[in-house]
């Protein structure tokens, strides 16, 4: 069985679950840290170990850029390809290639080259057509493609190709875009069920809803999806973990329709501690965003709020140039904690590349340690209390 | 004993000895990578216990600069600081301060810095006065305040405050300076007896032989250092290490001079392996370079001979985008040895900061084990037929 719920928590949605893969089994509900580009941003696979990491998501559209997906065919899949031996989730691409298409109204997700580049998508019935931002060539997408390319980069779970609609579209067109989703699932499905077997395992496909914040679009997106034989559902959208009210209020309308046996993944979703409970309490098993390991590079750094009620301290902070303590002292077993908040500060003053390496390590931990703290509450069926200490 | 001779090799000057210090034995010859802000550069102290790093070197200009001494000396040192508990050595900071003054012409030897910036440096009998490079902050440096800040510093091996004279200076300039090294040799001499002990441990002091290219200059010099109280002899120079044939005319001149008994060290040598086994055949036991740890982040990474010919390969080659292979398969062991040519590629194209990591971590582990097997090779008295496999 993939997906299987090892216990219902008492008071809330919350459930704690095992996903098997090829590569190993996961703890839901999980934080996926991301690795865009095959690797997650300064660390190798042994860090990633050490952070006691269950399964890492990488980025079909930059693979398919670079390296492309050939050259990691060519290695037996991501896994040997980055010498990551543990789980792996690929998105389908579509949400990378329609945030480029945003940039133009200043939004962008590619958190590897923000600069503003000539980008032209165009959207028709059969998939997407698109300029790379790297050498603007013209490169296309469609639900068999996207499924293809997943095939070959060899993740343990992969994507359904979908079209995030932007929340400020009209009603017409998000219908429209909603529709033209569920055609592509359904393809992104049959391409998927032809052949489900590559590099010498099985591929799990999830599908996604839509129906951006209208609840009776994102009613009927959760029925259809759930319809359709998917291994996992996904809840995709420009809202989701950016909006948390949203987020929490569209969590609301599908959780009845979401079939209770499969796992339930909000993609995009993980700005702070707090969000991961909310989502979590509402029935979500799994969660991934660039934010924790982006902030890191930045000096933001999780805190217990106890220590800092934002849950999070700035390491450049001139209060920081000669405080011994850890970066957070609550939170023992990090591989990192003889590190000292001075000596990060000096390594973030002096642009030092191990600067970006330990920030990294520590945001990572800390969730890999509160997703530990999270699953064992669910168990014990203290959720609440747990929360409690949290969201306030 | 600080220092004990442990073989020595039949045909040629080279031998195998142990530098004995608080934080451990180191065996020589040794090859000491620079980690010039109390980092070397994107690797944790764990990293430097992988590669089997016996000793590193920082930058007492650097660390004056950022975070300050003061700092450092209320976590009890360097080694506290940043975490490793191995042996450090900090030059004198004279080196940076000229070299600073030296960029009005182009040279520059500060790796985290390359901007031409407004210099002042001024040098008189009792010391130097320059412009810090971060804040133009002016700043002087004595023999005593150079010791001083060593003291704060903690590592194991200090160095005398030294003039590290230009090789095109005119020859009254040259000799100028030279005196002015030796009287300065004195000052920190003294300076240093007084109180070797700091934060609970003795410090090593080294002096430094100057001269330039001059040979009566240099023997001049050799016979000065060598006959003051110090635990190790240096020699220093614009040429050492970035002039291969002067080098070796330099060591020829002073080797007859230096005391045998007292450890010997080429300060900046360590740009290609080659290079490490010339000195190590005149008699050389220590040496550091910044080239090996900068050159990994510029792509380029030493190879056997037996696999390209000039000792290195530029991995952004497009050659290696396909390449399964590891960077070097004649060297097992390797904390990276199971990433492929064609993954390291990927990372330096998409310009990923695992890169400069995994990169650094080969070279800087190629030339532990490189050391490994000469020191190896001089117990065995079979020096220079490992010499032939690579200096052809």
């Amino acid at each position: 069985m993939f997906f299987e719920i090892t216990h219902k928590e008492k008071h809330t949605r919350a459930r704690t679950g095992i996903l098997r893969t090829e590569h190993g089994e996961i703890e839901t509900p999980v934080f996926m840290p991301v690795g865009t580009q095959a690797t997650v941003k300064s660390l190798d696979s042994a860090d990633l170990h050490n952070l006691r990491t269950q399964i890492i998501l990488a980025n079909t559209y930059h693979l398919h850029l670079r390296p492309g997906e050939d050259i990691i065919a060519d290695f037996g899949g991501l896994h040997n390809f980055m010498q990551w031996d543990g789980p792996i989730l690929t998105d389908s691409g579509g949400f990378q290639v329609f945030s480029l298409a945003q940039t133009k109204k200043g939004v962008t997700e590619d958190e590897t080259n923000g600069a503003e580049h000539a980008k032209l998508v165009s959207i028709d019935e059969e998939g997407v057509t698109f300029r790379s931002h790297i050498d603007g060539s013209t490169r296309r997408f469609t639900p068999e493609s996207a499924i293809e390319i997943q095939h070959k980069l060899g993740a343990d779970i992969i994507m359904a190709f979908d079209e995030c609609t932007p929340d400020n579209a009209n009603d017409a067109y998000t219908i429209e875009a909603m529709e033209r989703t569920h055609r592509w699932a359904g393809q992104s499905l049959a391409a998927h069920k032809k052949n489900p077997t590559h590099h010498g395992y099985k591929q799990f496909l999830f599908g996604i809803i839509q129906g951006a914040n209208h609840e009776d679009l994102r009613k009927q997106s959760a029925e259809y999806i759930s319809g359709l034989d998917f291994d996992g559902i996904a809840i995709g959208g420009e809202s989701i973990g950016y909006n948390m009210e949203a987020t929490k209020q569209i969590l609301d309308w599908v959780y009845p329709i979401l079939p209770e046996q499969k796992p339930h993944y909000t993609m995009g979703l993980g700005h702070s501690p707090r969000d991961l409970f909310e989502v979590v309490e509402r029935g979500i098993d799994m969660f991934d965003c660039v934010s924790p390991t982006r902030m890191a590079r930045n000096g933001t750094l999780f805190v217990h709020p106890s220590i800092e009620a934002s849950g999070r301290i700035m390491i450049t902070n001139s209060k920081y140039k000669t405080d011994h303590h850890p970066i957070d002292a609550t939170f023992d077993g990090s591989p990192i904690q003889n590190y000292s908040r001075a000596y990060l500060h000096h390594l973030f003053k002096t642009q030092e590349l191990l600067a970006y390496r330990i920030a990294t390590l520590h945001n990572l931990y800390f969730l890999s340690k509160l997703m530990s703290d999270m699953r064992e509450a669910i168990k014990n069926d203290t959720f609440l209390e747990l929360k409690k200490q949290w969201v306030t």
